[in-house]
């Protein structure tokens, strides 16, 4: 499939636009030329491409609040964007709207070690808060798969989550406060300055995270800093099936332990992975549980002998605790490697991401099962056990025809069934495009028009990331057809995790 | 001062009112005689008082939808009502209001152990969630000294704090889903239905958290249990100055320890409760801090020591180290009654509530001191010291003339004085009424618009609880003059705690 040939009207509009946006910010913050947007034409969920209209690229809160002010005077809708990592869709480009990339706000303004909070611009990569603060025994918490590349600005509009937010919380439970530029160019604060609780006002702050990108540009951000824990450990888990090791994950999380990471693998990711590495698993074992515990030295010995004991219950076939930092790390390689694995076994995966109560999981499995064998298409998984967060992935050949649309609808019936079982439709990877039309599977009509109404109440004219994880359905005027997935080359699709 | 007394068109509507709603709901869950409802016209806050015109009852999701739409219908206020322990004024009635006490809505509808979470009404009393999970070695962790009296609606309503907060978050890390009705008597259901993650959605339940009645009435919450710690000790620091007390609770939190609770006393605070308990502490102690640490034992023991050292540095002149579960509640004890033992010193105590970067203790303090000097008025201390909570009481007689004037004005300089060391007006207590006008010292015109916006997004009429919260400089056309404060009996101006 091809892209479609802009119309003449565009490109004069986007010459202009250029041309004034130069005026305001500076000729080198401003691209326009196709082989310069070009970059920008997709965020992680490759599927989908738009050339945005323009890119501009401010450096500061300042430059933010100009652009915003002549976008809303112009009527130009604007795409705010991070690092680009979005598995949903969050930060692709509509083809009439000005596309603002934060990577030029990479500064961490302030660290405040007694407070234990860090002011820092939403373009710094997620890693680099940690990075800057470990030598006083501290670190930034969630950890999103991306965590070298996605911007904290990007995690906070997702909400990102990460192996460790089981224990310790995802992005929300580490936000202090942001400052943000509404889309009339007007300056807001939201949340305290610390690392306190935030109470006393209509909570700005709690509803800007998650929210996407729909309503305002964030130019500052106060994250929450905790202490490294001083000792962690992993044990690895093989079990002869898919309902043994799923039912193991409920056993530990009710006996009250709060693993650091649970993570969960089936025999098709393990296969993957050991073609990869060269490790072998015994040919019994059909899925394995990951299990970080992490705190004190003592405490994290007592709690793998703990975790342990409960997995005897479910007759593991194969046990591994790593008793060394380097030991845990190699437990770990096979997890962080296996997305990457899959993509070498298949054409074409397709990764996708709902949230089910745990105590559904070996309900949901089975459903995912049963749709594999009606679709015709195999799918691994690999994901989040402990709190439910999963990350199936549909293998497929995009040049096969038919097997695009089929995939497609296979990830849709999957989220269905995710909230089905009392779930939702994503645990880390939001809405975007991707999602959008599912919502009204989600949410009542009188939910969605809440929801919109307060996109509304701080964007009335729907400048912000139009079509974007508000349906039609809802009233949302921006919301028109979704642009169409399409695939060109060889594994164009894979969607990076 | 004596009451306004009502004019004969407040009676007629009254009479209307009434009259509407029993046929709706029942005869038994209306109230407009004056002595049923005098029972409500003040809450925690007990300086404010106003007569709601009637008081309604209702015992279900269905009766608050019926008596939302009416009200909407009808153009009549409402104020909703958890169990009226609000210390900002937040359930005062509104004299042309319909009161909404939640009391009758007190059934835990469902506890799932599986995914630790618990389904519950808004009526039910904080602690009531714990007693029915504890067996299972569960909990609910925020803990507001109100916890055996204040309802769970008012927690989430208030983002309440308490003790163990400092460790483990306050309400809003605490609640999973929720489900509520709004001013025009529609029901949406926000968050997530189990002990995920809350993503993908423009998120109403954190918006709704901390909204203090101004946006939506709530009929169900899911909440999340935590695993009771094992074990737990506590060490009470006596310090020569409030100085060293202050500097050492910055060396505790900076060194890492997250302890499960750190609280302040000051001498006047140590005297008022030695006198009330017999209890007796060396003369030369000017501050005393208590700490929690709770977990494994074993933790627990080294976490312990690892205080004990921290707070050498400060040359502490007293230290006392629980052993046992009964020393601990021994030590706890002093703190528990500290509010009640000041209300028997002084003729009235108020109470206020800031919170401030726990780095900025020592100069905040300071201030208060030279405040009381200026305004003649005696204080006590006695506080959240790990968050930077603080509760400075301030003693006076409001039979004095002038001095409840003089009281309000230092409580006000007070929260002045927490926003300009970088913290804000409220750490657990609310705005409500009280803190209502001081909004603008805390907010720029842009962040209450903003606000304000945000409560028209969900109460386009203003409805829900008028005159609270957002100050008229936002444009809130609620937002009339604050009631008057008064004082009518001895004690009257005693602000439980």
């Amino acid at each position: 499939m091809k892209m479609p040939q802009p119309d003449s009207g565009l490109i004069a509009r986007r010459s202009k636009i250029a041309q004034d946006l130069r005026e305001l910010i500076g000729d080198d913050a401003v691209l326009d030329d196709e082989s310069e947007r070009r970059p920008y034409e997709s965020d992680g969920l490759a599927a989908y491409r738009a050339l945005p209209l323009v890119v501009v690229l401010p450096d500061s809160t300042a430059q933010v609040q100009q652009i915003l002010k002549y976008c809303s005077a112009q009527h130009v809708k604007l795409v705010p964007r991070g690092s680009g990592t979005s598995l949903s869709g969050g930060a692709l480009p509509v083809e009439d709207a000005v596309l603002m990339s934060v990577a030029r706000m990479s500064r961490i303004v302030e660290i405040d070690l007694e407070n234990r909070t860090a002011r820092v611009q939403p373009g710094v990569a997620n890693v680099r808060i940690t990075e800057a603060v470990k030598e006083h025994g501290l670190c930034f918490m969630p950890d999103p798969s991306s965590q070298a590349i996605s911007s904290i600005g990007g995690n906070v509009a997702e909400n990102s989550g990460g192996v460790h937010c089981l224990k310790y919380g995802v992005t929300s439970s580490h936000i202090v406060g942001v400052e943000a530029v509404l889309p009339d160019g007007e300056i807001v604060r939201m949340g305290g300055a610390y690392a306190g609780a935030v109470d006393g006002e209509l909570d700005l702050c709690a509803a800007l995270i998650g929210s996407e990108g729909l309503l305002a540009v964030m130019t500052e951000i106060t994250v929450r800093l905790t202490p490294a824990p001083p000792a962690a450990r992993v044990v690895s888990l093989g079990f002869r099936s898919v309902e043994e090791a799923s039912r193991c994950v409920g056993a530990i999380i009710a006996s009250g332990v709060i693993p650091a990471g649970l993570e969960f693998m089936d025999r098709r990711v393990i296969d993957a992975v050991s073609s990869m590495l060269g490790e072998q698993h015994p040919p019994s074992v059909e899925a394995i549980l990951l299990c970080e515990l992490d705190g004190i030295s003592t405490e994290v010995d007592a709690l793998i002998e703990h975790v342990q004991s409960i997995a005897q219950t479910f007759s593991p076939v194969d046990i591994r605790v790593s008793s060394s930092d380097a030991e845990r790390e190699r437990l770990w390689k096979g997890r962080k490697v296996a997305f990457g694995a899959m993509g070498k076994i298949a054409r074409d995966v397709y990764v996708t991401d709902g949230t089910i109560p745990r105590s559904k999981l070996p309900d949901v499995l089975q459903r995912i099962d049963t749709l594999s064998k009606q679709y015709g298409l195999a799918y691994a998984n690999c994901f989040h056990a402990g709190d439910g967060n999963l990350h199936p992935m549909v293998l497929f050949d995009s040049a096969k025809p038919g097997d695009l649309e089929k995939v497609e609808q296979f990830g849709a019936d999957i989220l269905k069934a995710c909230v089905d079982f009392g779930g939702v439709l994503t645990g880390e990877h939001g809405v975007g495009v991707e999602k959008r039309d599912l919502m009204s599977y989600q949410f009542s009509d009188v939910d969605l028009a809440q929801q919109y109404r307060l996109k509304l109440a701080f964007d009335a004219q729907e400048q912000l990331n139009p079509g974007k994880m508000l349906p039609a359905s809802c009233g949302c005027f921006r919301s028109g057809p979704l642009p169409s997935a399409y695939y060109e080359s060889e594994h164009s699709g894979i969607t990076r995790f």
